[in-house]
C-alpha cells in the first residue's frame, strides 16, 4: 500500500444501504484506497456491508464513523465533492480525470477528502459549498444517477490512474503550506461577522453574498499564509471601526 | 440514446448473483450503452436482479439470454475480454482507455463484445482465445479482484470518456462573466488604499503583502460579480471609517 494514497479518504455521507458502503470499501481496495469515513451512517457496522466488501472487510473495521462532515474534513486541506452538473451558483467543476489529477499531486502534502451524498439525494448544498471543487461523472442523459458505490469505484479508478501515470515525477511546489478546511471556514466566519458590522450583509437577507464568498475563497486554494494575512485585515477592520 | 453505442455489447457468461447482473445494467445504462447478453446465468430473471437495475430495469427486460458464447458474439467483429494478467499465453493487452478508443472507432461499423467472466474464476481459457483483445483493469496489488458489476462500470465510464470526447469536446459554464485584468487591477488598488487607510499597509515598507493579495486575486480568475462585492464590502470599510 502507499503511503500517499493513504492520505485519500473517501467520506461517504449518510449513507443509506449498507451494502453501498461495503461495495465503497471493495472498490477503493482494489485501487489502494484506504481510508473509509462514514458521517452518520443509517446502518453499520452490518453483515450486508461486510459480505459487499469480500476481502476487504479490513476497511470496515478500520473505517472511522463521525456525527459531522466537519468532523471528516476538519484538516484536509483539498475537499472534492461529487455532484450533479446542475447547481444554481455553479462551483469550479472537474472531471474525474482532473479531480484525480489534482488528488495525486496534493495527497503527498496533506490529507484530502472526497466526499459522495446520499443515495437518493447527493450532497446538499451546505455540503457542496464546503468544498474547493466538483467532480461530476458524465453519464447518458436518459439516466444520470450512479449507485454510489459506482461512483466511488469510477473516482477511485481515476485516482489509481493518475497515480499509476505519476509515480515518480510531481510539481506544484507552492511556497506555503495550503490552509486546511478548518482554517478556512474559520476565515469565512470572521469575515461574515465582520460584513455584518459593516453593515454590508443583512444575515436576515443573506441573498447569495456568503455563497459567492465562500465559493470564491474556497475555490482559490488558500494557503496557511494568505489566510493570516486576510485575517489580519479582517482584525484591522474591526479595531477600526471599534468593535 | 446513440445509435453507435447500441453496437455495444456487454457479455456475462454465468453470472452467479443476480445482483450483480442488475448492477451492470444500471452501469451499462448510466453511461449510455444498452444491449446485455446473458450466456446461461445462474439465476435470471430476478427481483434481485430488477432492485438492483434501479431504472435499468428496461435493459433486463430486452437482456438477450443465450447458451453458449458463440450466440453471443457470432455476429460480432471485434471481441474483447476482461482477464487478469497472468495468462500463460498472452494475449494483446489493452488497457480500459485504449480498449475504449478501439470500440469507439469500431462501433460505427459493426457490433462490438465485451465479455466479463464468473464472479469467481472470471474467464475460461477457451473463452479468452475466442477475443481479438484482452482487457485489464490495473488493480493494488493487494487486492486484485474487481466485483463484477465494477468491471463493467469501469470499462462502460471509459467507453463514455471516448465517445464523449469523439464527440467533441464540451465547455464548462459559469454563471457571471469573468473580470479583466482592468478590472482586478482597479480592485487591487482599491484594497491597497484601503489597507492603507487600515494602517494595515505601509508602502514604504511593503514586504510582501500586496504581492501575496496580488497572486491570491489573480490566480481566482474572479468573475464580474465577485469583484463587485469586494468592492462594495471595501466601500463599506471606507465609509465607516470615516473616509
Amino acid at each position: 500500500m502507499s503511503a500517499e494514497l493513504g492520505q485519500v479518504r473517501v467520506v461517504l455521507i449518510n449513507a443509506t444501504h449498507p451494502g453501498n458502503i461495503g461495495a465503497a470499501a471493495r472498490a477503493m481496495k482494489n485501487m489502494g484506497l484506504s481510508r473509509l469515513y462514514l458521517v452518520e451512517p443509517l446502518d453499520f457496522p452490518s453483515d450486508t456491508a461486510r459480505w459487499r466488501a469480500a476481502n476487504a472487510a479490513d476497511l470496515l473495521d478500520q473505517a472511522v464513523v463521525v456525527n459531522s462532515l466537519d468532523e471528516a474534513i476538519a484538516d484536509c486541506a483539498l475537499v472534492i465533492g461529487t455532484s450533479a452538473r446542475d447547481r444554481k451558483i455553479p462551483w469550479p467543476m472537474l472531471t474525474p480525470k482532473s479531480c484525480a489529477s489534482k488528488v495525486v499531486v496534493e495527497m503527498v502534502h496533506h490529507p484530502v477528502a472526497l466526499l459522495f451524498g446520499r443515495e437518493a439525494r447527493g450532497l446538499r448544498n451546505e455540503e457542496l459549498q464546503r468544498c474547493n471543487y466538483h467532480v461530476h461523472i458524465p453519464t447518458s442523459e436518459e439516466y444520470t444517477s450512479l449507485n454510489l458505490a459506482m461512483a466511488v469505484q469510477v473516482i477511485a479508478y481515476e485516482i489509481r490512474q493518475a497515480y499509476l501515470a505519476e509515480s515518480g515525477a510531481r510539481s506544484e511546489d507552492w511556497d506555503q503550506e495550503f490552509a486546511t478546511s478548518q482554517d478556512v471556514e474559520y476565515l469565512i466566519d470572521h469575515l461574515e461577522r465582520t460584513l455584518v458590522d459593516l453593515d454590508f450583509h443583512d444575515p436576515d437577507n443573506p441573498r447569495q453574498l456568503m455563497t459567492r464568498l465562500r465559493r470564491l475563497f474556497n475555490r482559490v486554494r488558500l494557503d496557511k499564509m494568505e489566510v493570516s494575512i486576510l485575517r489580519g485585515i479582517l482584525t484591522a477592520v474591526g479595531r477600526k471601526i471599534g468593535l
